[in-house]
């Protein structure tokens, strides 16, 4: 990262005397570099994406709106724009298998679609295998215990579960499938859902043990941290 | 009622100049008579009762300590005290049958039964027969997909659910029951569960239709409720 | 559903490789199809309405915005859009009746019509009689306690009542009707009402026995909770 | 006051150095000297109602625990403790008439007993004639409907009404009387009632106009308000 | 209100079968007729103002747009629009003085002035002398205390203090002034200050007695009360 | 269970008629069987041990007071109780070590401790390897970059970090040891502490990747996810 | 200001008969007047720019828009607007240094830079020398605790720290730095960031002695308290 | 602190194999050892006490319980315990003064004397010139505003403002004085005043500048950064 910021600071950006850019996140071999484009003007999000594009390793962009994305595909025309994931991906090299197993990504409705994808297309470019599954609301308790989706549960490494308004998949899940699960809270929903909350708090209130949370809509979040569980231990 | 309000004027805690009796719920024929006991001091519900059950119908106490209920028995000794649900009971005529169909009152674990009991008891005493179902979390769905609990639960005429923590059971009971379901979420849990919030929020937001929700740990509300909906529309 | 879910695998939205239709809710025999559009893109709406109608029943939207409701009309010229509350429904099966008695919906003001209106038209889509009250906010009692008024409360079988602000309504005819209310907090409001979680915590707290509560504008559900309720006990 | 400071400064815990007393309020000519128990140990209460006593005039003490009064009536034998209000009150003084009309303090149940009578005895002592009005809960319209008890709003200057639960009291009185409502949320209730937090916001986003609103049980602060509201303008 | 009633179900509004007018608060004799405008369609605010105007009397429009404004005037050219306060007047009648003394507004900041202007002009249609004062805030005290404006604090028969914050004025102001207060939290400010909360909490903790509160930016609750009270007990 | 399940309702507390055992967790091969204490009567509590503990296998009890502790090894007199962390711990059968790495459980101060020892007993009866690290604020990071720490975290397969107050530790340890990371929130801390939901919304927004949160002082479900994660991808 | 108040009457927008300029902080000699210059209309903050400006002294605009900024500059063309930081400042006199060491401004990441530009040009303004630090997020350890960037630390007389998401950079310099810290919550961050308050929060809650806290995004008030603090004792 | 660490791992308490001390604050040549005495077991505190004056310094002790107290003074019978602020103060080396000038302390009322005189005291310990004010609160201006008063706030270095309720004086004091100001919010008040919530957004929301914050209660925060200002810029 050194040399990145050095060549940063050469950038017009930089004559704020004052930015530099943030990565957000500590980054690791084999895993793609990161940039959280929200809140980052576009001329910010270009210069930041040619930099760490140059040194040749891949690059994700998330949170990344159309204007932001259409910028950096100007300089890097090999830029792929996940317009439902508002992900932003440069894969410059082959993605490298990291993964022991495979990260299963669940999501109950069409709503969660957007965060369920974010989180499966993360884990992916860090280099595990991943499954999906939808239409699997706890409301349809059957769709979920048919055994072809039993299956799919129990071969898993490690479960990602999107659900918002009342947020109890994860729970049910996680009786069924004996596998760590990481939850995300979705912002679907309205009134007493107050935006992810009570999915947010029903999920860290579960009667279920295995089951961990990260923050609303925080698809990549999960979708990394899933992808570092499953590398296993250090040897 | 106008003849008890006009006898209790003339108890000795009247003399407060300013006190009367707050019955809180406007009672039905052929319901019993409902004191909230909780905030009352012992004289002041040892009066209501005794004057109440003069008229010769049935009491049903809410939220009773067992120093009220003690106080009470002294004067009526025939007063059923019902410690974990905290109800007490005066019980002078037989219970006539109101309702329809059968109220069924579920929950999922131990820490639910005083509010499932206490939604139980009431809804008996307004005239309706009354099943319980427990030990069906959403952890365990196997055991709620069990032949005999689904039997049980389509041929119930209106479903009570209680449970804490996350409260997803409501929902997963509306997919499969196809019945009104009235949730009640309990203060079961710890940190973020909220004294019962995470539950409520949940409930509120649930996916499933045909779910209506009462306050936290209101286990008489849930059971008044079920009883008025299983005495039908009127003729 | 599983038919429908097949078919739709093979419509253009399915290249996603990830999306499914969510339905949100178990539907019953005799009732129509329930689509929750809002957070659905056009194109999945439309071709969620033509295949569902395409089994010949009868089809509801809720929270249909105008575009989707004009993009299904093209599909489905029959389609009939409610702006107020903004149901889009496809009706192709003459509505039977399921309901024992009628339900009555009730608001206190123009504000609260379009929730009080989605409750109505899920009601009657659901088969049941529907009568509609309003203008009878707690400000001015003496219309509520005309003798009318009274009649039409104590005729219903079922009340389902809309109210924003303090949401005290509820409450208020609890006490007057002795049948079972189903209580939906509105959004009306401002400051302290924090978009209807005043009234909502004003419904939960209820000192009337057989009121429960919906969600926040929850229209649609207090109205299928109200028609389910309706339907009586099953034989 | 002045001097009352500088007396209190030679007490013996002012050698603390640091300690002085707080009245916590301004108070008014012709309005007795008031002093907010709660908080303050045994010893400093027994000195500030000591020497505010021997200026002669009234003194009124709030929120005072039991243990508080016993300690005050062994300096001041005259002192009258009230329990259920938890008022302390040396009445040296004939009260001396200030208000114009009468202040109306009305609740709807035993529960808020405490809190009305703390605002009927300050606003006694404040020079206002008070009527108490009871048993008037939103549940049970008729009784707030009778003739009796319209006359008495009516003719009231100001009326304090204290409820809890969902605090719809204010508001319907409020479209009764056309009086000036002062509103008092008490924290009757449990679960979603939040310690009064509901009637409180319930009563901030009354329908009604004519209502203003103080802090959860404030009895004292609505009975202080009310009296100088029904003292009338400046001539 | 009956007859208004009635015409307006002839209006082409009310062909919605299910619509009907809430002036949302209860009139008195010589008080103008109040529309809360906020929340109604164009035409149905057009139409109830055309309704009310043509009894004659006065008629106020509380948080109107400048889109409802102008149909109104359309039709109602008298009709004038303050755009600060948001309020629509039909001022048809002189307004009668109704108050015994002067109604004070004060605000800290010109941020709260359209709060402030809401309280004046709704207590100057009330029939009150309004006196306004502006200025004033906290943080500079010697204004607060300028003889100039300590007698125009003594001499009002009500004061409204809105501001926003930490909203300490009206304490600051109880201290000095000896009349009832009623403050009106207002929304200004950022962050912590959550849109009013703030203030509304701390005017509810005033540590001075005299202060009743009502809801954010309800300068027209405040001003409404202020007249009621300025108006004196009943004779 | 199921054979668990029958045995139970033979026992005295079944004549509830209603009372069934809630384990709270669905459990699985080579890990114990688990009791959640809390709200359990210790006659409950016994009886459930009893049952369990006859098949053979090693059962853990959490949120155990010591009353139940003692009164379970009245019957059970290997079982063994720790006071800080309040486990209750049969162990009849040799931990089958099931993890491929270490476990690090990491705390920062002394308060946090009986939540890290929850967690950190958990996973080492789950079969996990466990090491203990504490005495690493935030506030002290020299220590959390000694070699030796370095070290640990590297060669950690999961971290388990528990912390209270602004909860900081999770976001810090992240950026340097890349391993997954179970953050733990304590309700260590006063005031804007709010019982731990300001480290929980601390961590739920960590800045750091790989991060995933349980319950505030759930130290169960971050030693149980722990030992789920370290046991690896299923074969 | 007696002088600035006197003119402002006289501007057109006085005609308002209500309007006074509110400038919301005591100003101090040798600082630049200040306007807080959102929720203005555009008039008005031309007027009181010119007035403020034509005393010949400095004048900073605060959370200013770029329409608010441009109007201004047509009066004043030498006002300078600083996009990024949305401050517009008038430097007409060369700014004398009143503190006694160096303000250090810090933050983690570029969206927190317009917060840190606030302060840092705040800070300049009241007479400050600034330095500015920022790319050390706590995801990134080494980075501060690189020799430069603690000799930095050490050097300054007052630190300004300026973090969103969970807020921990301040607690980790406090521990370094042995310095006054002001910590200002940035509204960076989603979800359970809640605008901010998760930063406040942790800020608040912090382990570290030293630190105080701001509202969130308030750099100039940070700005401010540091200039403030670097002035030193009086003499 | 390395020394320390070491001896403290031979004390009893250390064969939890886990244990180890916080000191939760990282501590300053010149500056006592500080201790935080709430939620430590008294043997823990004992021994950490014992350690750490074992090295000749002073040592504070917060929040300390009397039972912690009696059982350190038996060890260490010179360390002094002030029941009020909850102190336990070691005092072997003569304080050092530090501070340019003096730290004022001021607060409102006898219920915010613990929280200051914790504050005041941790100031004097730091080597801080210290002066007390009280009887300030905003309901009582002409205090305030005595020259006396005027000169003590105009000569401090630095102003620490304990008060709870709405918490207004810091917002008063700022705008008079000139000086940092550090502002405690305390847990006086009841109702809407949510334990110091509102007193702290209050404060955060303050409308004058140079107002900072700490945490509710946190007199020793207070006065340790009031001192660390007060030792004014590194030379």
């Amino acid at each position: 990262m050194a040399a990145a910021t050095t060549q940063l600071s050469r950038l017009p950006f930089a004559d704020l005397g004052f930015a530099r850019v943030d990565h957000h996140r500590q980054l690791r071999v084999g895993f793609p570099e990161v940039v959280l484009c929200a809140g980052k003007q576009v001329a910010h999000c270009t210069a930041i994406f040619a930099e760490l594009a140059a040194t040749g390793g891949n690059v994700l962009g998330t949170r990344c709106s159309e204007e932001q994305a259409l910028a950096v595909q100007v300089v890097l025309p090999s830029a792929r724009y996940l317009p439902m994931s508002r992900l932003l991906i440069v894969e410059q090299q082959p993605v490298v298998r990291t993964g022991q197993g495979t990260v299963l990504v669940v999501c109950a409705g069409t709503s969660d679609l957007p965060v369920a994808e974010e989180a499966a297309e993360t884990a992916r470019l860090m280099g595990s295998p991943v499954e999906r599954l939808t239409d699997v609301g706890v409301a349809g308790l059957h769709r979920i215990l048919a055994p072809a989706v039993q299956d799919q549960l129990r071969r898993a490494a490690v479960i990602v579960v999107c659900a918002g308004m009342e947020g109890a998949l994860p729970s049910v899940l996680a009786g069924l499938a004996g596998r760590p699960i990481i939850a995300v809270p979705t912002s679907t929903g309205y009134g007493a859902s107050f935006g992810g909350v009570a999915a947010l708090l029903g999920m860290l209130s579960s009667c279920s043990a295995g089951v961990t949370v990260v923050n609303i809509d925080n698809g990549f979040g999960a979708g990394y941290a899933a992808a570092l569980i499953n590398k296993g231990a250090p040897q």
